[in-house]
């Protein structure tokens, strides 16, 4: 569908001719996101300037049946801003105002558009911490953050982006604005429409201004990588952690063929020879972090770790984080196609998913190469195709990921640990939730979205 | 309405003739929670065995349309388990197995009317932490904890119970059997149904099980005690705390009407001198703490403090939170009628909150002492009053209520930090909520309970 002359002239009456983009270059800029294989035009690219606009447009859009996706970077890796059946792209990346860095309350108030590393800079002049960490965090807004609920190198100490939002400034698709929570720590007045929102992937309703807690900036933090013979025995180092009664911030793994990616990508000197690699830290009072990462570095030992190395200093620290952070570019420069997956188990059942994982692959004739958070059972398999044309590999690739989801559910897990649904996880959400499940979303999603306006074909449909 | 004979012989078939009491005084019994003035008469007081009986007897409730009120202990204050209009009150307690608790996967499964305190006692034996700490955790249920989104003494260092809560079976109005979440920190399948069900209050589906998070337990903790000769003093005395980037486990107040009731009660030698007393405490390991503390106490002498004492001992650290655990029986034996709220303001504005509190006392003639959380700024504004036929003195204080509510949101606070809205604060609901954000709850509301027979007249009503 194309949109009426009527209604690209209401949004330009409602944001002004400038930032209504409708021309072919612009439409196929925001066909996409992040995420590879899942492509639609829209029929115009929206810039809001606040809540008002927004408030309109979404009135405007219910009125006229027009479907509206909302977008911060589309950094997203499970196409949730892809706009599946056309209309509007709302993007929200004009309201990029920090409105206020509290340190006497540990909060700050911003808009939506706001990046996430923006907002962890100005916490951190503060000696404050916005935990949330998603690997994106340079090109991520606080509103997509928020959205798809993200995850990141801190989740088992710190917790999801669901900890830390107290309170959320949305638009309804249907137009009236509605402010939940606020600044307060302990707040039960209402069902938790906080949460409701927070990983709600634009499906409820258009965040326009976040209230979010913080924390002291931790005094210091230090870093440590070990490597094993095999992912079974960085499994069970991790389990000797957590049962040494230690919550680190960060626990995070790379198989055989990520350690070859990464070394290969970044010539850090990691040792090729390992079957897995174990990168751990802490942060808080140097004493604790020190004995932490002893504790940790012992825990290692006592499950056959070939070689523990603790960072000597700061920079030696910081390389060590960029090997696990640079995964992604490093498996991805392989090919012409990233498909990276977020399927999440147990702590404990990590290595044997994995070994699920690379039977899997076996099986279907591709390459997947595993990373991820080993704290919480968060797994990236990742499969490096040539191009997006070679329809054969890609249909191997996506019955291969299917099965991985199969494996995770079949292992007490899930489809998705903190990328989201969004369109690419949409067919396998059934086998997660149950069907009567998925009913009650679709209800829930009646509830804020009568006309079925906003997003479209993504969750809650 | 009284029930049919059908439905009672239905009831009777479901759960067995002995677990169906429609005998007088069993109504009687189960007319009222912890909350006074509010009463009214169930037709039956059903008690299931497990989730099957839970959904039959939800099924037939839907088929027959008659009001069903879930219950644990009972033991809240906003008389969220009053039930309005008659009909079943469905009470929890025969499920009380701790079904697991799991060092490795630092995790409980449970089922809802195990006590907080026996889950806490089952944690502890593993090593491990419940955090969630409800003034009522002795006999408050599980089930009601995370139906209520309990608070307690530990919010702003560990949060509340959401942050605890991983994954739920719940049975829906209608009968059919969700499972939310699960064993996995990370998960973004679906709208957060785990949160929005956490603090629902029994109106959108029953609990049948759940599953926690626990964390390792502290290696150690200590208390202090602070007197000041105003309210002002000791929220100047928070401010410090925080901005030195302190974030202690327990931060709690009793204004001057609290330390005289708890010392007269308590004889624990309070300095019945003081405006204000604060309480102060941290876990973690030892080194820490101390620290922790001595920064505390440092900023209490900075903020006017008169009197500083850190607990040389155990027994003293446990005497001191005594202290604060008692302010509400020392209250309560004052009076016949005990009427204690939790109006929640930004933490800055304690002191503020505070004297409008005792001006609006002094208005309406009644007299109120505040104590409460001065770390995440939840106060527990209480009157004691001599009988509960003294309609009068009871007309006062709730006009006196009914401003201290509108001064919290007027202050951007809450009328409800961590009791819930029941029955007895849903008239305040609109004030701060707004009638948009209402009719959304509603809507909510009627996509779990098309038939409106959960928990009537309460949220979401």
């Amino acid at each position: 569908m194309a949109l009426s002359a009527t209604v690209l002239a209401e949004l330009r009456g409602i944001v002004g001719p400038s930032h209504v983009h409708d021309a072919a270059g612009d439409l196929v800029a925001y066909a996409r996101d992040a995420t590879p294989l899942f492509s639609h035009r829209p029929d115009a690219v929206v810039f809001p300037a606040d809540t008002a606009e927004v408030s309109a447009v979404l009135a405007l859009a219910t009125r006229h049946q027009v479907p509206v996706v909302p977008r911060g970077a589309g950094s997203n890796l499970c196409a949730a801003t892809v706009p599946l059946r056309g209309g509007i792209v709302l993007v929200l990346t004009r309201l990029t105002t920090i409105l206020e860095v509290s340190a006497d309350e540990l909060l700050a108030r911003v808009q939506p558009g706001v990046t996430s590393a923006a907002l962890a800079d100005a916490a951190a002049a503060r000696g404050l911490l916005w935990a949330p960490d998603p690997g994106s965090r340079t090109v991520a807004t606080v509103g997509g953050t928020i959205a798809t609920c993200a995850g990141g190198l801190r989740g088992l100490k710190y917790g999801v982006t669901r900890n830390y939002v107290l309170g959320l400034e949305a638009v309804l698709p249907t137009g009236e604005v509605i402010r939940t929570g606020g600044r307060l720590w302990k707040d039960v007045a209402g069902y938790d429409l906080t949460r409701l929102l927070t990983g709600s992937e634009g499906t409820l309703a258009v965040i326009t201004e976040a209230t979010v807690a913080l924390l002291p900036a931790p005094a210091s933090a230090n870093t440590g990588v070990a490597y094993f013979p095999t992912l079974a025995d960085a499994g069970e180092a991790v389990a000797r952690v957590i049962r040494a009664g230690v919550v680190p911030a960060t626990l995070e793994f790379l198989d055989r063929a990520c350690i070859a990616a990464v070394e290969d990508f970044a010539h850090l000197g990691l040792r090729a020879d390992a079957g897995a690699l174990l990168l751990f830290g802490d942060d808080g009072p140097p004493d604790l972090v020190a004995a932490h990462l002893d504790r940790i570095g012992a825990a290692c030992v006592e499950a056959g770790a070939v070689e523990v190395t603790t960072a000597r200093e700061v920079a030696q620290a910081e390389a060590l984080l960029a090997a696990r952070r640079c995964a992604l570019p490093a498996l991805s420069r392989r090919g012409g196609v990233t498909i990276l997956e977020d399927a999440t188990v147990p702590r404990p059942r990590i290595a044997e998913m994995v070994d699920r994982i690379d039977a899997i692959a076996a099986r279907h004739g591709v390459a997947i190469a595993t990373f991820g958070h080993a704290g919480d059972g968060n797994l990236h398999p990742t499969c490096v195709l040539d191009s997006a044309e070679d329809h054969e590999a890609v249909r191997r690739a996506e019955a291969a990921f299917a099965d991985v989801f199969a494996a995770a559910i079949d292992l007490g897990g899930t489809i998705t640990g903190e990328h989201g649904v969004g369109a690419a996880k949409l067919p396998f959400l059934a086998a997660r939730l149950g069907d009567d499940q998925l009913a009650l979303l679709r209800r829930i999603k009646t509830a804020f979205d009568p006309a079925g306006i906003l997003n479209p074909g993504k969750l809650g449909s």
